[in-house]
Protein backbone atom coordinates (compact mmCIF):
# COMPACT_ATOMS: atom_id res chain seq x y z
CA UNK A 1 0.00 0.00 0.00
CA UNK A 2 1.55 3.08 -0.96
CA UNK A 3 1.03 6.74 -0.30
CA UNK A 4 -1.56 8.63 -1.82
CA UNK A 5 -1.73 12.30 -1.21
CA UNK A 6 -5.89 12.56 -2.17
CA UNK A 7 -6.39 10.07 0.33
CA UNK A 8 -9.54 11.16 2.59
CA UNK A 9 -6.83 11.94 5.78
CA UNK A 10 -4.73 14.04 3.77
CA UNK A 11 -8.11 16.11 2.75
CA UNK A 12 -9.19 16.06 6.30
CA UNK A 13 -5.89 17.67 6.91
CA UNK A 14 -5.67 20.15 4.07
CA UNK A 15 -9.42 21.10 5.59
CA UNK A 16 -10.54 19.91 2.48
CA UNK A 17 -12.99 17.55 4.61
CA UNK A 18 -14.67 18.60 7.93
CA UNK A 19 -13.91 16.15 10.81
CA UNK A 20 -14.91 16.87 14.59
CA UNK A 21 -11.42 17.01 16.27
CA UNK A 22 -11.11 16.67 19.79
CA UNK A 23 -7.15 16.81 19.60
CA UNK A 24 -4.25 17.96 17.62
CA UNK A 25 -1.03 18.97 18.77
CA UNK A 26 2.27 20.06 16.27
CA UNK A 27 2.52 16.42 14.86
CA UNK A 28 -1.10 15.00 15.02
CA UNK A 29 -4.78 15.43 14.98
CA UNK A 30 -7.68 13.45 16.00
CA UNK A 31 -10.93 13.39 15.06
CA UNK A 32 -14.22 11.25 15.39
CA UNK A 33 -15.00 8.49 13.38
CA UNK A 34 -17.83 9.50 10.77
CA UNK A 35 -19.04 5.82 10.98
CA UNK A 36 -18.16 4.98 14.36
CA UNK A 37 -17.90 1.28 15.74
CA UNK A 38 -17.89 2.14 19.43
CA UNK A 39 -19.53 4.57 21.63
CA UNK A 40 -16.22 6.46 21.55
CA UNK A 41 -14.17 6.11 17.81
CA UNK A 42 -11.72 8.68 17.28
CA UNK A 43 -9.17 8.55 14.46
CA UNK A 44 -5.61 9.46 15.10
CA UNK A 45 -3.32 10.36 12.14
CA UNK A 46 -0.26 12.18 11.84
CA UNK A 47 0.66 15.65 10.31
CA UNK A 48 1.94 15.09 6.84
CA UNK A 49 2.62 12.06 4.46
CA UNK A 50 3.14 9.78 6.84
CA UNK A 51 4.15 5.90 5.85
CA UNK A 52 0.74 4.72 4.39
CA UNK A 53 1.32 1.74 7.17
CA UNK A 54 2.88 -0.04 10.47
CA UNK A 55 4.28 -2.11 7.69
CA UNK A 56 5.97 1.14 6.16
CA UNK A 57 7.55 2.01 9.56
CA UNK A 58 11.37 2.02 9.62
CA UNK A 59 13.77 3.05 12.73
CA UNK A 60 13.63 6.35 11.20
CA UNK A 61 10.42 6.38 12.15
CA UNK A 62 10.47 5.50 15.96
CA UNK A 63 10.35 8.49 17.89
CA UNK A 64 7.45 10.04 16.09
CA UNK A 65 5.58 6.61 16.04
CA UNK A 66 6.37 6.33 20.29
CA UNK A 67 4.91 9.76 20.45
CA UNK A 68 1.95 8.97 18.20
CA UNK A 69 1.36 5.91 20.90
CA UNK A 70 1.84 8.20 23.35
CA UNK A 71 -1.16 11.12 21.85
CA UNK A 72 -3.29 8.00 21.56
CA UNK A 73 -3.30 7.89 25.44
CA UNK A 74 -3.73 11.55 25.53
CA UNK A 75 -7.03 11.29 22.94
CA UNK A 76 -8.84 8.67 25.59
CA UNK A 77 -8.75 11.53 28.26
CA UNK A 78 -10.05 14.00 26.22
CA UNK A 79 -12.39 11.27 25.28
CA UNK A 80 -13.10 10.53 28.77
CA UNK A 81 -12.39 7.02 28.34
CA UNK A 82 -9.08 6.56 30.04
CA UNK A 83 -10.59 4.93 33.06
CA UNK A 84 -13.28 2.76 31.44
CA UNK A 85 -10.79 1.49 29.44
CA UNK A 86 -10.14 1.77 25.77
CA UNK A 87 -8.73 -0.26 22.39
CA UNK A 88 -5.68 1.31 20.13
CA UNK A 89 -6.29 -0.60 16.52
CA UNK A 90 -3.69 0.09 13.66
CA UNK A 91 -5.22 -1.64 10.43
CA UNK A 92 -2.50 -3.10 7.74
CA UNK A 93 -3.62 -3.74 4.76
CA UNK A 94 -6.15 -5.93 3.15
CA UNK A 95 -7.35 -8.89 5.79
CA UNK A 96 -7.34 -5.97 8.21
CA UNK A 97 -9.54 -3.99 6.03
CA UNK A 98 -6.95 -0.83 5.88
CA UNK A 99 -9.26 1.66 3.89
CA UNK A 100 -7.19 5.16 3.85
CA UNK A 101 -3.28 4.64 3.27
CA UNK A 102 -2.35 7.05 5.94
CA UNK A 103 -0.85 5.97 8.88
CA UNK A 104 -3.35 5.80 11.17
CA UNK A 105 -4.82 4.68 14.93
CA UNK A 106 -8.64 3.80 15.73
CA UNK A 107 -8.82 4.73 19.67
CA UNK A 108 -12.32 2.80 20.58
CA UNK A 109 -14.32 2.56 23.95
CA UNK A 110 -17.28 3.94 25.84
CA UNK A 111 -18.51 -0.06 26.12
CA UNK A 112 -17.56 -3.44 26.68
CA UNK A 113 -15.22 -4.23 23.41
CA UNK A 114 -15.28 -8.09 23.49
CA UNK A 115 -12.29 -9.59 22.67
CA UNK A 116 -9.79 -8.54 20.13
CA UNK A 117 -10.93 -9.46 16.90
CA UNK A 118 -10.59 -12.70 15.30
CA UNK A 119 -10.52 -14.17 12.17
CA UNK A 120 -12.42 -17.22 10.26
CA UNK B 1 -3.35 -0.44 36.30
CA UNK B 2 -0.43 -1.20 38.06
CA UNK B 3 2.36 -3.41 37.02
CA UNK B 4 2.39 -6.71 38.96
CA UNK B 5 5.91 -8.17 38.81
CA UNK B 6 4.19 -11.58 38.83
CA UNK B 7 2.27 -11.53 35.48
CA UNK B 8 2.09 -14.02 32.86
CA UNK B 9 4.33 -12.31 30.55
CA UNK B 10 6.97 -11.40 33.15
CA UNK B 11 6.42 -15.11 34.54
CA UNK B 12 7.63 -16.04 30.59
CA UNK B 13 9.94 -13.26 30.37
CA UNK B 14 11.64 -15.02 33.12
CA UNK B 15 11.53 -18.57 31.89
CA UNK B 16 9.14 -19.34 34.36
CA UNK B 17 6.12 -20.18 31.16
CA UNK B 18 7.32 -21.43 28.24
CA UNK B 19 6.23 -19.90 24.88
CA UNK B 20 6.34 -19.71 21.50
CA UNK B 21 8.90 -17.39 20.56
CA UNK B 22 8.55 -16.05 16.78
CA UNK B 23 11.06 -12.91 17.49
CA UNK B 24 13.17 -11.43 19.62
CA UNK B 25 15.78 -8.58 20.02
CA UNK B 26 17.49 -6.77 23.24
CA UNK B 27 13.82 -4.73 24.12
CA UNK B 28 11.05 -7.09 23.05
CA UNK B 29 9.64 -10.53 22.27
CA UNK B 30 7.04 -11.94 20.58
CA UNK B 31 5.32 -15.27 21.08
CA UNK B 32 2.53 -16.86 19.90
CA UNK B 33 -1.33 -16.15 21.78
CA UNK B 34 -2.18 -19.59 23.26
CA UNK B 35 -5.64 -18.80 22.81
CA UNK B 36 -5.12 -17.48 19.26
CA UNK B 37 -8.36 -15.40 18.88
CA UNK B 38 -6.84 -15.21 14.31
CA UNK B 39 -5.37 -17.84 12.13
CA UNK B 40 -2.02 -15.93 13.35
CA UNK B 41 -2.23 -14.26 16.88
CA UNK B 42 1.26 -13.06 17.97
CA UNK B 43 1.76 -11.03 21.23
CA UNK B 44 4.28 -8.84 21.82
CA UNK B 45 6.00 -7.39 24.76
CA UNK B 46 8.89 -5.15 26.40
CA UNK B 47 11.29 -7.09 28.23
CA UNK B 48 11.67 -5.64 31.98
CA UNK B 49 8.69 -4.07 33.83
CA UNK B 50 7.24 -1.64 30.79
CA UNK B 51 4.28 0.54 31.76
CA UNK B 52 1.06 -1.98 32.20
CA UNK B 53 -0.56 -0.06 29.26
CA UNK B 54 -0.67 2.47 26.84
CA UNK B 55 -2.80 4.84 29.24
CA UNK B 56 0.70 4.85 31.40
CA UNK B 57 3.03 5.73 28.46
CA UNK B 58 4.63 9.25 28.46
CA UNK B 59 6.99 11.48 26.38
CA UNK B 60 9.86 9.56 28.23
CA UNK B 61 8.82 6.54 26.49
CA UNK B 62 7.79 7.75 22.95
CA UNK B 63 11.23 6.24 21.74
CA UNK B 64 10.88 2.91 22.63
CA UNK B 65 7.28 2.61 22.15
CA UNK B 66 7.78 3.53 18.42
CA UNK B 67 10.71 0.95 18.32
CA UNK B 68 7.74 -1.53 19.19
CA UNK B 69 5.63 -0.42 16.84
CA UNK B 70 8.48 -0.79 14.76
CA UNK B 71 8.98 -4.26 15.96
CA UNK B 72 5.17 -5.59 15.24
CA UNK B 73 5.76 -4.79 11.23
CA UNK B 74 8.68 -7.46 12.01
CA UNK B 75 6.48 -10.02 13.80
CA UNK B 76 4.25 -9.16 11.13
CA UNK B 77 6.75 -10.01 8.54
CA UNK B 78 8.18 -12.98 10.49
CA UNK B 79 4.57 -14.36 11.03
CA UNK B 80 3.90 -14.15 7.11
CA UNK B 81 0.99 -11.70 6.89
CA UNK B 82 2.78 -8.33 5.54
CA UNK B 83 1.12 -9.04 2.39
CA UNK B 84 -2.10 -10.12 3.68
CA UNK B 85 -2.28 -7.78 5.88
CA UNK B 86 -2.54 -7.34 10.07
CA UNK B 87 -3.89 -5.62 12.73
CA UNK B 88 -2.36 -4.35 15.68
CA UNK B 89 -4.14 -3.64 19.07
CA UNK B 90 -2.95 -2.55 22.51
CA UNK B 91 -6.41 -2.89 24.81
CA UNK B 92 -6.26 -0.40 27.96
CA UNK B 93 -8.24 -1.49 30.83
CA UNK B 94 -11.53 -2.75 31.51
CA UNK B 95 -13.61 -2.31 28.42
CA UNK B 96 -10.97 -3.44 26.08
CA UNK B 97 -10.97 -6.18 28.07
CA UNK B 98 -6.95 -6.27 28.93
CA UNK B 99 -5.88 -9.11 31.02
CA UNK B 100 -2.23 -8.80 31.70
CA UNK B 101 -0.96 -5.59 33.04
CA UNK B 102 1.98 -5.71 31.31
CA UNK B 103 1.76 -3.32 27.86
CA UNK B 104 1.84 -5.51 25.03
CA UNK B 105 0.50 -5.82 21.68
CA UNK B 106 -1.81 -8.26 19.99
CA UNK B 107 -0.21 -9.19 16.05
CA UNK B 108 -3.35 -10.67 14.64
CA UNK B 109 -3.65 -11.81 10.45
CA UNK B 110 -4.01 -14.84 8.27
CA UNK B 111 -7.65 -13.83 6.94
CA UNK B 112 -9.90 -11.68 7.04
CA UNK B 113 -10.00 -9.95 10.30
CA UNK B 114 -13.43 -8.38 10.36
CA UNK B 115 -14.52 -4.33 10.82
CA UNK B 116 -12.54 -2.96 13.75
CA UNK B 117 -13.60 -3.97 16.76
CA UNK B 118 -17.12 -2.27 18.26
CA UNK B 119 -19.31 -2.29 21.33
CA UNK B 120 -22.44 -2.35 22.24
Amino acid sequence: MTYDPDNVFARILRGEIPSDRIYEDDEFIAFRDIAPAAPVHVVLIPRGEPPASVARLTAADAEWAGRMLVAAGEVARRAGVEESGYRVVFNCGRDAGQLVPHLHAHVLGGGDLGAVAGAG
